[in-house]
């Protein structure tokens, strides 16, 4: 049954192309179509459209829904058509009469653009508590093996001394960033669309501010043809802050394959935590390092795929934005798993010690050793000449010993300020704010 | 000359497939460079690496290369391969020996680092006050013509009454959010990398929050591995910023060109912004807006080949990363030509009014007609299956009255609360204070 | 239980990640899988690795594994890691010791590689059964249609006379070049990995001609490094020749919520192939070809998704890879569905007559007018400026007739000779080899 | 001065975004215009709109016009829109009135559409020129280095022994691909789109099968709305094809970058080859790889470009089709440099030998031993357990001969196949065709 039915019966073919995975992907929606709908009919009320006895009942319901959900409940029939059509029948089913009025002043195109606003903005805080949990474990192995020194390659050629204390907290500051950009996308996304309806607002006397505040949004999508426009927009920029995340843990990725292949041999895990092959008896393979890279890679994709599936459409709601569900939702999990694997395996991690007592990197040194010429007045270019004629000469003598002082380098890695900075931003989403609204609506 | 060339020749195919278009390209960054020099030898100075001797001569041929570059009287010679051995050249060839010391505590990895940053803040403010233009030119239009109706799609079929009130302030709406989304690249890109050196910092007892304050910066790039990490990862960010801005005008530019077709003719252009065909003489074709949605999807495509050029690179520095000066550099005036030619091409805009006299919008009347059976008391989902029945049954009767009253409606479009959400991102850059420091250094 | 399982438990967390939803994708696979290994035994035989008992054991239990797969008897195991352990299992299950000799002289890389060429091979062959579907229907249409004039737009500006003629049987013609692009898709699929072990090939006396002809390739990817290389490039240049098709499906739908649009006018669909809004009741809107243009934008985005997926790895396997399966297996599915739901879609087409009756259309005939004058003897450009002047004069008066004469003209749709060049493209790709040579391995 | 302009003049800001960089990248087109040209008017005589008289002054000077453009004498004038009207006013310039006829029967736009055609045919013979040259260098590499062992590496761990023969002939091998994709590409660019004038043909009785033949076009694009659909799809397909050469060679440098590392060490370019550092005097970095790969992905990256600017555009010419020159035309030189630079480094390329001596490479051979146990009887599954164990006791003993005699293995590398195929792919093209023609057209 759909709810927009009238006596013409749609093509079987039609209905299952049109469907496709939308009911699986409007699973995820559940729990905030009923706190939407819950916002939605306090202020019908609020305006006149539903008497206090109708909104009791309809709360009451609403709320026991809500309630099914939690605890897995709740399921959308194969002979409905989504998430929204399922909980306005299960509560007409309950209620009667009244649940055939909450529908008044919204369209569906408004309740599945708030519906996504709040899902989003769970799936955001999920992944800033993975952020989190990876960032401390991070600064936590950066600290603790502060002293532990590693060549430092550019070109992928042996550069400069570098240090384990440097290799952890450089992907910890990164995070630093990558928080930066979730937070624009909670921003645009903790703006309220409810009230915009088909796109062109209503002509009931909502009063859409008192939503926002029921539903914990900072701010409004005032404009209603904007309110709709941020379809396949917010989309877009939650993949991109995502996207940065991924490209911080594929980066990470690429560097434990490249470090824990025997030419370089700095890091190893656990037998237990790697994998075997089935023709070559003595390999332990780092796959999840190599699926952690592969799912970010994907993941990096996104915005590109999203990109693709809106340019060039006009304004206004088109039924191609349904397919955004498919691409972006199971990304958040995927992600969450690669944060939450990431910091799993950085509790099993051994670095080696003594790396660079091996000859082959002494050259690392060699900057150390123009510098001392130059504090002993050389100037630099001709301590540079200097150098690199010695080495040409197989006279150059590495001094092994590293000190570097400066913000940020190996012997002052400024953690605490890397800690700070990720404390400020992170600071900055205000969630408890959004979760008391959240706790008011459905207590 | 290279700086590095130590007493073996270059190949010469190898070195112009090497040096590129990077001559070009770095007389983007000619400005930035020597800014960044001006900082960089003070603070040598500062912790005793420089002579105050030295350095009032450094200081006075720096600035006056600054005038050159400003006077367009700097170039970057052929025989030269990059700006910042062109500076360090001219600055030596005026002043001698002083010259060769301002590299030490430096490599060139973090002065491109650094000459990116100051660019990048650089274009971000041209893009903002283009940004800003356009924001107010179509808030003005959204006033102006606030009374004008137009019809409302959804699947590209008629569906609700809409206004130009409400098309020209969606599209000022939507650059709020795009503002957002380069603020949090603006963040990301005022922070300072210099003092990095190769990737791995340097032996000198560098005073990095001097430099810092010196150039303006927020705050520090801390870890001098993700300094380095910074480059491909600034430029991918920055890129996904201005490609929201490009997705929002191309989107515009998509129903401006859908909108002048002779089949909607809601808008018009006077022919001399027109353009004509070698074979139609009756043509005169909205080009203008062609180019800026095709310029605006070519912008959009940029983060993802950013992604394509640095994804699955270990750390630490490598040389693909120069192209991405290729990519992104005329991005820029790309994006500022679109948003200026925009703001110009709506100052000679056309709309028609009375275009929902026409017969065939009456349907966009429909749910208006439901609501008030609604308001009437009828349940929603009666009055709407009513209607329903009554346009199958050709007995429908539109009523052309639109009382939309609510936040964001047509009747209510709340512009002010736009403008107060732009200018609250806009203030959050800081301009000012950037400025200020970059007036000190260079006077 | 893993097949390379020694005496270490791999964590379950791990297992679970890298796993991920491999099984279900393995299901698509089984055939394929089992094809394989009934060429593979059979060579093992022939150079003296497995007895002719063995070998007649092991290919009985084969074929009933094949056909259980057929029967939708097969399931993964949940304890099993992938279709190749499952079948192998099995198998030693059925017939004890010879199952276990069934694996020697190949590894999982080139049994999956194998399984991927085959299982491609019969997803393309499915692609262009659907494709030759629709261009039939396109070229009926064409003809049906081809006396009934459209309006042709340049800029989307009314620009010159076309037809429905013109415009079915265009994107009939775009489906040839699409399918020149399967076809290379087609010659790099079918050429045989089996035989290069894990990418460095096997001391074994292999005989890989025999595997070749055993399963109906082409011809063999000689070298092992190479063939091992193809994983991710077949799926990309796959990906690709699909993207082709969705490119031309795509625009299709385009075009088609255009013309639907009540603006146009120019086709419509049986209301109970379109679908309805949940608040206004008038509407009938074209989802399903908006699905399409989303689905098939999808596709489009998904050989750039495989290249960030693979770009920048070092020659040799990648678990990475693994992730591929995803993203490419649903994609067969869902342009099959596209492919055979636009055929269904069109046999319901009403097209509209008498379109250019409507004095909008006067100006399409303005070339009409100005070739006139030139088959007269006017020189080209005066004549164009003739008329270019009587239409801003308003004294253009149009000639509604249309001469069009030369080849692919509305007046000479050349469907005759796009059939041809259809066939001569199918016909390279000789599926019947194909199917004789894998009926013969089952049988 | 433009072509169509009539009394009104364009505005200079509009007139100068709209041409862009169009000039610059018309150079390109030049000779195809003429070459288009010389056979629409040849064509134009035949069907009697052209007389002999005028025909014979016209031919005469376009080959003027194409020695000028061939000796570099021939430029775009800053008052001329393009190359089409550059040509036309010239000839007028010189012949006068016969001049004015030559535009009878096209239109610019298909008049671009077969410079297109032409110009892509002479970059992807230029192309495949460069991929000849590289190709026999790897297989002349591949068979004087085939005693040269290397170890295989997997999920980039230690796996089976492999070889340089191995290694430059897969990527040999990988060119085959490569090039069955590029003649995919040719032959849709090998197709007539003159004479579909707008996109909706002409009234005049054109004779396109005779320029078909005049320009050495194996068949027509005959619909004239496809052949204007072609722009945009005959670039993405071309992009494609091109990205598949640079995927090749991006993986080629990668590994380059790889065995160059100090780490790997397996092979070596000699100093004036490589490049150095301005703070580390010991780097010779292999720059020249890093921008091979770098420029690669950016060529892989370019068909999501086209993509992204010509997806959800409805039938018909869009001025948004312009700016696909300038993603499309200077990837031809990048790609040709990168083929061009990579065959020249090769010819300096040493590699090392008796890498395999040292202990840590001794797991390669587990396979091996392995193997010896089966064809010693042992079931394949057993005695992978027994070296396994051996592994894990300490007790392993590698047996370090290779004998792999099957096709595509180290003792067997069937480079003549792969020469065979790659001369049968290339045999397709028939450039010598297309030549011939052309020389016919300019005599």
């Amino acid at each position: 049954m759909k709810i927009w039915q009238k006596n013409i019966d749609v093509d079987a073919f039609v209905e299952s192309f049109t469907v496709g995975n939308d009911r699986a992907m409007d699973m995820h929606l559940a729990a905030a179509d009923v706190l939407g709908s819950l916002a939605h009919t306090r202020m019908l009320h609020h305006i006149g459209l539903l008497d206090a006895q109708d909104l009791a009942l309809v709360q009451r319901e609403l709320k026991s829904i809500y309630q099914n959900i939690q605890a897995n409940e709740f399921v959308i029939e194969d002979s409905v058509e989504d998430v929204h059509s399922q909980v306005e029948m299960l509560l007409t089913q309950r209620v009667g009469e009244p649940g055939k009025k909450i529908h008044a002043g919204r369209s569906r195109n408004d309740q599945v653009l708030v519906d996504l606003k709040l899902y989003f903005r769970s799936e955001i805080q999920r992944l800033v508590d993975g952020i989190d949990q990876l960032f401390y474990k991070l600064i936590e192995l950066s600290e603790q093996h502060k002293a532990v020194l590693l060549p430092g390659y550019t070109h992928l050629q042996i550069a400069m001394p570098s240090s384990f204390g440097l290799w952890f907290g450089a992907y910890a500051e990164s995070l630093v960033d990558d928080l930066e950009l979730l937070k624009s996308a909670w921003k645009i996304c903790n703006k309220n669309p409810l009230g915009s309806a088909a796109g062109y607002g209503a002509s009931f006397p909502l009063n859409r501010r008192m939503t926002t505040s029921l539903l914990g949004f900072d701010d409004l999508n005032y404009n209603v043809v904007y309110a709709q426009m941020g379809r396949g927009k917010t989309e877009r920029i939650l993949a991109q802050g995502m996207s940065a995340v991924a490209a911080t843990l594929g980066k990470f990725a690429m560097d434990v394959c490249l470090f824990i292949n025997q030419n370089f041999g700095f890091i190893s895990f656990p037998a237990h935590l790697t994998t075997g092959s089935s023709i070559m008896p003595h390999k332990k393979n780092p796959d999840v390092f190599e699926l952690i890279r592969s799912r970010c890679n994907k993941i990096q994709a996104l915005p590109n795929e999203i990109a693709l599936m809106t340019t060039n459409l006009p304004s206004g709601y088109h039924r191609d934005l349904q397919l955004l569900k498919e691409n972006l939702f199971p990304a958040f999990q995927s992600l969450a798993d690669c944060l939450e694997i990431t910091a799993f395996m950085l509790e099993h991690i051994s670095v080696k010690e003594n790396i660079l007592d091996d000859s082959k990197y002494d050259y690392l040194f060699s900057v150390e050793v123009v510098n001392n010429e130059v504090l002993n007045g050389v100037p630099f270019r001709e301590a540079y000449r200097n150098i690199g004629l010695a080495i040409e000469n197989g006279t150059f003598q590495p001094q092994k010993e590293v000190h570097h002082t400066h913000e940020g380098s190996i012997g002052n890695l400024c953690n605490d300020q890397i800690v700070r900075m990720f404390e400020e931003v992170k600071a900055a989403f205000h969630f408890d704010k959004v979760e008391k609204a959240l706790r008011e609506l459905i207590k």
